[in-house]
């Protein structure tokens, strides 16, 4: 689906186009167009290709999907594929932008996604000073909006981390801790390897060889990756976390059962003593002087009592009860 | 065995050649020949060793097989062995194809595979304006068409995890999905060492200083390497769910000790007390009041049956039962 | 707030200037301006951006904090973020200082910590000689000043890991010896992620291609990133530490586990030996001699005992008891 | 001990020649001297110092043994370093080869070894056209053979982990596996220890910058570099496989201990409940119509054998026993 | 304290020197003077400091110590610092030396080590040919002699673990055990801390470029580095075994606390059976034959005893007992 398709002369709006009329746009050098496409058919890509040559291979991909995040030169124009990650309910959810960008048009492909960027061309239209950096600037400003979307993603993780390591530490570990820390790892792995290939990438649009395209916003691509890394930091020590807390687990599980021996010898205890009591009075010796005793039997009830007193007492000091 | 052996003229099939007539079709520099092998015995290696004048390393490595997957340069020729990955029932077999890519020929040599790659030779003839680029090209084809149909096999890898994780979760671990998961990572681990050094051998195909029989196929083999990173985060994403859900497992199977333990505990109760209060009442003290009332036994009864219901309830509420 | 903003010459002070001085002094070459902030507000940097012309996007980066330790150039000019790390009860606080660096001034931001920079002014006052390098040597002091903050905090930590580790072998691990385990790892990630991308960054400040800026002070540079590599090392020797505590703990937690079942195990034998025993001279057999026997119960009482004591010998001896 | 030294001239043995005769052959520039000496006494090594001017250090190593696996180049003259491993029933033992390779002489010094290098020797003299290349195609056939020799030491290994792997799962653990595994870890660090460094070494044996002795046999030594990467490949894996295995094996003895624990659980229900029953008509109830009953007692054995029989129906469908 | 200060002309030694003659000694540029002190008072470093002209950052580092190893270019000086590690009782102390290099002098400062430098001083002097190579030389045979005395340590670290490994797999594991391996780690660390990043700044005075004053060493320096590799080696192979043998241990404990849980087992069926049939002797039918028998006692004496010598016999096949 087309979301729109505007043209921009030294960082001005000029008009919404429809596509038929980008060739004669880019006739004036100092144009540059910036479409948007939302899940669209192959027949829109294809269109698309024949108006600005995208690369074969780049279609393909930006077709198919399931890409990883990933910058790739072709030429003169880029070709670069963002990965968007929305939570839903539980789950997070992975979306996808391709952007081709050239010099003179930018062409921004999401899949599966609800976010759009519409704040992204209202934050570039109200600085025409920057547009006039042209497409690169647009990319900037897409990758500038994709990566500071992930803070939120990061910060609800880093939340829902501290409940499971509170909950772990306050109770008893049951089933669904586990379980919650298996999944929380699961969501983590998603959130990574969006970051990771783009950390990696990113670094190639600032300091050393740049593509030329991109040459003179090396501070804002600096300022991305600059994000990115903190991005991974976090969520290197979210996954050294998980890691701590799987094990640290592990030990309270151990040490749980030890305490749930230990509270049940106490109380096999205190029902093992009596009966044993009681068991040597069942014997039939006939010279038993106990058991002629007028109070031999509450006496041996109350022996039966006081053991159990004593041993309560000695299992409460020793914390097993 | 010989599969077949075709002469090319820019990018058109010529014509079926028997081996005999490959020496005459390369006196014109603008053919070239591709030959496919299976399975084949020494002596047709040797001949086609003679015809194109390979490298004695490379057609003992082709010969013997069982070659670690690799790219290496010979002067002006290239030799590279792919791995490739067939599900079994549950095992997955590993065959190999050596492919030799000079300036007039390509020279493919599977073993151990049952899948051919008759579709890639028809892919490449419908393409004659690509199939122009020569045998670089159709290396890119046969190394493209291996590195796709890993695909699949990542696919329902995936697949199983995500069904033992699953029965992990349900219900208690059992020695059949300690064992799935060690199965699991022995096949990840086959994967795995098809794609890493592959991987790592392509990205020498494109970018920085490349063999000159692929140059200009360069946005080609960056394809197949950007394919193989896919595949290569998709393997490592797997051996870290691995890895997590033995860990994940070691702590449920404990967990398992721990309600098991539990459990019998409330078990053990039930059945202690009233062999307890049935113990009292078989002493022989001969002053007990109870065991003269008419009604004493059945009383007796009673309280057992309430002690062991008001258990029930106190075990249900603790979750031990 | 603003703390100072002080105009040097020839690293003599000359005076204490307001800001809108800054200026004037700015026109003597010979002349750099040191301004001292702490947790601005969003006015006074932007005031300061004006006078000294900084980058929007370190301006930005200042305003904001939760940076990452790191180091940017702009143009002439660097951008520095340390983090400050302070114990504050059991936890530790990270501050932040953000240190604009020009040929003619340095900016100190910090931000969230009770700690000033008064005796880092003063030992450079102190030193006319070195602070002639002008405001790469304050760069550098400031840098050294935060470091060697870092050795007390990494001191606590390594005493307290000992304490930890001789509590843990002194007696029965305990679940708040896991949480003192776990709580230890949080706080030396909080240290590592202050050290780490610090120790990186710092490497170019010295060796190879220097900014500008600090050319002439390689040797000072140095001294400050071979402490942060003493101080990577003792990190990574605390990780280490705690990773084998956390898993010598759970081999201790489970050997605990062995001795509690065997501690179990033998008192429940001296209670279950007597029961049998009782149990057997309770049989109603018609002819059973013992039970006429003169001193069959005082008999049977002993021997009771004496197997007891037979039985606490040998489990004193297996050490179970 | 030496055991033997031979001139070659052009690829073709010369002659059989005593050490006092290797100054006259090696006047003639197209002759080089192949020395193969066994576990040598000091004053030998020393003698072919002086003959070939061996650097001091060099002959210190090959004299006292116990080195890494390593080459170092003293000049134009190369020391290699080789470890060689064999199966000495169930241990592996490390022999070492040092070999000095000059212009005009090779002198390999092997000790604590059985495997001589006669078949190198006689391989080598069967192709004179590549010993042509002289003492640098001798230092390739030498170390093709020992690396070709890790092969059946790796294949055993592989073999022992299978079986290893296979009794894990056919049976209960026992202190046997855990030990088995634990040996076979150490004997798998032997082989890394002998692969690990040289793979890092010969590297430097082609590509790039390349001692220039050998120059000219580039895609020799890349083969061996190959060998080595393939054994480094299989070593990694069992590495893996074994590490997998000893976490495996904790989840498998756990779960055991689980098994055992509810086996136990089982028998001892079938054992308490008719406990708990003979207890209840052991009291001493005046009042116990049961008691008087003619078949009272056939008939509570009746009620304890068919609860037993149900608890024991119930146990095998729930697998306890 | 001052230990000796001797100059040197050509190699061979000319005179003890108080350090006030060190100037005249300078102004000889054939002459180099070779200072040690051991612990010495901060004056005593600031008088060398003066007469060496030695750089004030490394002064600091060698007054104040707890450096890690370290290599520092000053200049056409060097400033060496080195760990000296020594075993007392139980622990490994680490002694610090500290060597500043000059083209005229060589100062070396240990501190706390009883390790002192004399045989160093006496093996140069004793080959006056390889000590014309001047102060760079004594750094090599300083360096020398500190790693030499590094291959003891890792000798008796070898021989700990694997006598900790036969008690692991002799007996059953015990706290101590595991306290073992704990402090076994420890000490594993320090010795890492000082070969590690002494191993990575070896690697700079040998091959590539090398500070001016060493070389024409670069064979010398290259055999240290050598050394330190072996060592590195085989602390790497340590912490490997270390790990292994904490993970076989934690499976070891757990099968242990399996066969005791079974052994226990074992031990209550042998009572509980006997406690279970004289339960049933004991009911109180009025109608039990059993009971009038005249061999009723002893038989079911008999039959108890009978039961349990089987179960023995079960228990023992089993090997539960």
């Amino acid at each position: 689906m087309l979301v729109n398709c505007v043209a921009y002369k030294r960082g001005q709006r000029v008009a919404d186009i429809p596509i038929s009329e980008i060739r004669a746009q880019l006739s004036d050098p100092s144009c540059f167009v910036w479409v948007a496409l939302k899940d669209p058919e192959l027949a829109e890509v294809e269109r698309l290709q024949e108006e600005f040559n995208l690369h074969e291979l780049a279609v393909e991909d930006a077709s198919r999907g399931h890409q990883r995040p990933k910058i790739e030169e072709y030429g003169a124009s880029l070709f670069v594929v963002l990965h968007m990650i929305e939570t839903q309910g539980d789950e997070l959810r992975t979306g996808e932008v391709a952007i081709f960008v050239g010099p003179q048009y930018v062409v921004s492909v999401r899949r599966e996604t609800s976010h759009g960027f519409s704040e992204v061309r209202r934050r570039c239209e109200d600085e025409p000073e920057l547009l006039q950096h042209g497409p690169a600037y647009v990319l900037y400003a897409l990758m500038d909006t994709v990566v500071d979307r992930y803070f939120p993603v990061i910060d609800s993780l880093t939340h829902e981390i501290e409940q499971i390591e509170t909950r772990i530490f306050a109770s008893n570990t049951t089933r669904a801790q586990v379980e919650a820390l298996y999944n929380f790892k699961q969501r983590l792995m998603v959130v990574d390897h969006a970051i990771g290939p783009l950390l990696e990438v990113t670094s190639k649009l600032h300091g050393g060889r740049v593509p030329p395209i991109c040459a003179g916003l090396h501070d804002y691509f600096r300022d991305v990756y600059d994000h990115l890394q903190r991005l991974k930091q976090a969520t290197d020590q979210l996954r050294d976390m998980v890691a701590t807390a799987l094990s640290v687990n592990l030990s309270l599980i151990t040490l749980q059962e030890n305490e749930v021996t230990k509270r049940l010898a106490a109380y096999a205890a205190l029902v093992a003593v009596p009966t044993m009591i009681a068991g040597l009075y069942g014997m039939n010796f006939r010279h038993m002087p106990e058991l002629d005793w007028r109070w031999g039997y509450p006496l041996s009830l109350g022996i039966m009592a006081a053991i159990d007193v004593y041993l309560v007492y000695r299992f409460r000091k020793a914390k097993w009860l």
